[in-house]
């Protein structure tokens, strides 16, 4: 498939703009052919008139309609085939195991999605049914569910230039809870966006949905992305990146003459806590699986392990000096990135003592893994030690006491996740700490490590600010769906005019709360 | 029992303060005693810091543990008898038939919530078990649940001394969530707050609840709300009230360093619809029960109908002209609520013929209906005319054509209710016209009015902003527990570690989603 460079408007191909973008090879510093079109506000503007018109239709497609067309954008990323594998590798230096790994866990997230809309229950159904003989008042008929918010923007995040980009989880919550999608593509992957967004392109097409469900839009600033969150047409935001960039992109949404909700996923430190009898047990075998984790995918994961405590040990510690070095480097997804990680890591080392470093294979964009440590009290004075440093690097810090622990776990800002290893007696011993952890973290984790996550119905991939800007929520599995939905009761309507869902004969057969009980 | 104007915290009564404030019976313009104290921003500390530690014990109390307390809350309200009737009516200016029922609906609500509680499966309980021979990774054991934010700052409504106060929805919705909550009084019933947030102390102590779960502060300024609202411990806010209050307080929360969100209810227009067909069957009698729907308890409800719409009919607004001046003024709740009608009205008046002016009687802030009417162009010649002005008036506008009905639902913004009035044939033709509404509101009619709000599970009090900060939810029913929740995933957890909705054996026999499907 030839890349084009240009934005899509719905179903049509535009480049109004003059403005050059184009990508590179990370791997080797050259320029990616084709040319890229920064998109224009004009070409905004056309993308939110036809979107907000689309979602009239949209808005009413059945749960199996929805289905298809999300089935069928998976269908047609398959048959993207090497092409988009070739792309991906060569925009993002990633390997093409973790391409071919991406797209399936997209793929799945798009037909998990279109097994929910099947089964259909997840609009919340309630009938509360009339009581025309009540005293002192009748009780009116009442029936209540989940409906679209309307016309959300969504961000690709360079880290997956699959799973949380063009077709990735925002997107596709998105499109299955009935609302229509402007994207604005990540700079990092711009072929990979258009090979992606071609594919929905072709599948709501072939789906016959409407016109301006879907547009694409490129650049490399800020202009286009800031009046994205500020258009009226636009009702949430969706956004995984820097602290800088979600929150710049919430308060621009709650200062709108019309607030609206942003779900941005910000990253976090993920902290981990190894406790004193699993260390004595199995001190030299964490120590390694922490240093796979931290290093893994070139340490270019939100769910990275940033930061890991413990009270003094001997054997960790020396296994961590023994193969900090081995542990293996990588090209990273972008200059800025890498520049990013060099930044942050040189900051840190003056605070604190390197353990090691990693190997860095050649390449433009390479770096090497860093393992850092410190004690509880300089961490203390110097808490920006705790922030994240997106890359390859984690900071082990040694605290002396329980008491320490405890009081490190109560200073954490929120994170996406947090990780204890125990013995069941350690965890016995500190369910004080599990306590503390639950409440600064949307998932919890005993003795695994935090990268790896699930998409299915259970996943929380979320937590309390700075890891998001709302908690109330998850950007990974079907909980998502309803962050792009708002309940809405009907009253006294006509059968005729009741949406399916809420019908008196469930022609869907869904589950539905009857008066207060779960009913089929 | 005895007031003694002491701010209520945890499970003592405090009066640091010196600044005294005093009720009014808006029926005579007397003052009340006794003299109330001002909560200092000391006090607002110190019930914090009580909260805080207090949410540590009772984030832990099991669903019948909360359900006993919410019950034992309305019985203590009960126990207060006339007591309590005779002090709302004397503070609100409304009469003891309101004051009966008021309290009905606040002790229905507590004992909804307890039954939610004990039924147990609102926690939204999600399982997808381990799959430890997965390829090419094993996949974890991953359980989720709704958990309470923490602590919750909850504001009195003037319009509902007993229902959305001090032990009201928003109260009884928290507390249902596992949350603390301190609640800022409202100047207007100060008495009636003192009485039932002694009903809470005393249901807290009787039913083992832990100092602090709750707490009572009296301002008749900004201050301490302000100061509510930024404190680090508060992680969401209730509130209802007018748009002016509930938008600082949202202003204020998302520019807080860790942001939180704002439920705030502040009101709406309500349109109504009356169509041509029923028009020309049922117009006199629409026009009645419109009437007595918008002068209802001195048009003192956020649902009250403040615009109809209707294509032109001699019937209809000759029945209006005929009996508006009927229909029955009151004494508004406070001085300030009366002077702000009388502005509204005044302004309104010098835009719109009057059709009809009703009757007040003796009272201090009494004020009289008042029915305007005006026609579409006017109406988008000065779109302020569609604003909310609290009270018993309302504003009829005609329209020439569908064709400006339809423009017209267009041009609304977000209200709580939107009424429909016509015969099957009308609802058929004016389907566009039910999809339009449907963007806009949270709670859809047909052939009723919005005046009355079901406390049940299907019932959606919100809709989108300016009607509320937050259109993802509601204030009244079940729905609005999840408010104060957010979803926690748990990885790998033995057991015996998990809540007790996450164990596998289902210890409450409560609905759970196992691997996406509904299952006890």
């Amino acid at each position: 498939m030839q890349l084009t460079g240009r934005n899509i408007i719905g179903f049509e191909s535009f480049s109004e703009g003059t403005v050059a973008i184009q990508g590179i090879n990370p791997a080797t510093g050259e320029t990616l052919a084709p040319l890229f079109f920064k998109a224009t506000l004009d070409e905004l503007e056309y993308a939110a008139e036809k979107a907000e018109k689309a979602f009239q239709i949209y808005r009413k497609k059945s749960g199996f309609e929805k289905a298809n067309f999300l089935e069928k954008i998976a269908e047609e990323i398959e048959n993207l085939g090497d092409t988009l594998l070739e792309r991906y590798t060569m925009e993002s230096g990633l390997p093409q195991a973790r391409a071919i790994g991406e797209r399936g866990r997209t793929l799945g997230q798009l037909r998990l999605y279109a097994q929910l809309l099947r089964e259909g229950s997840w609009v919340n159904a309630r009938i509360d049914a009339a009581m025309p003989d009540r005293q002192p008042a009748p009780r009116p008929d009442l029936r209540s569910m989940e409906r679209p918010l309307g016309v959300v923007g969504v961000f690709g995040a360079s880290n997956f230039p699959l799973a949380f980009s063009v077709a990735g989880g925002d997107t596709t919550s998105a499109f299955a809870a009935g609302c229509c999608v402007i994207f604005k593509a990540h700079p990092a992957h711009l072929g990979t966006s258009e090979l992606v967004g071609k594919a929905v392109q072709k599948a709501a097409e072939a789906t016959n949905m409407p016109d301006g469900v879907f547009s694409l839009l490129f650049d490399d600033g800020h202009e286009v992305g800031m009046a994205l969150v500020k258009h009226p047409v636009v009702k949430a935001i969706g956004f995984t990146g820097s602290f800088k960039g979600g929150k710049a992109l919430f308060d621009a949404a709650v200062s709108r003459p019309q607030p609206i909700p942003v779900y941005a996923e910000m990253g976090s430190v993920n902290p981990v806590f190894v406790l004193p009898k699993i260390l004595a047990e199995k001190g030299r075998a964490i120590a390694n699986s922490y240093l796979a984790s931290a290093t893994l995918g070139v340490g270019q994961f939100c769910t990275n392990p940033g930061i890991l405590f413990l009270q003094n040990n001997k054997d960790f510690m020396e296994e961590i000096e023994k193969n900090a070095s081995n542990t293996q480097g990588g090209v990273m997804l972008t200059p800025g990135i890498r520049d990013a990680y060099v930044r942050g890591t040189d900051h840190s080392r003056q605070f604190t003592e390197v353990v090691g470093i990693g190997k860095a294979p050649e390449g433009f964009t390479a770096v090497e893994p860093i393992i850092l440590r410190t004690d509880i009290a300089s961490l203390n004075a110097k808490p920006e030690l705790a922030e994240e440093i997106f890359g390859p690097t984690s900071l082990v810090v040694e605290a002396n006491t329980k008491e320490e622990i405890l009081i490190a776990a109560q200073n954490l800002v929120g994170h996406l996740t947090a990780t204890v290893h125990g013995t069941p007696e350690d965890l016995e011993e500190y369910t004080e700490l599990l306590d503390i952890l639950e409440q600064k973290v949307g998932r919890l984790i005993i003795n695994g490590f935090p990268t790896g996550v699930e998409v299915n119905h259970a996943m929380v991939h979320g937590g309390p600010f700075p890891a998001t800007t709302d908690s109330r929520t998850t950007s990974v599995g079907t909980r998502a769906i309803t962050r792009f939905t708002r309940p809405v009761s009907f009253q006294d309507f006509p059968d005729s005019l009741l949406p399916d869902e809420l019908k008196d004969d469930n022609p869907l057969n869904i589950w539905r709360m009857i008066e207060g009980e779960l009913k089929k």
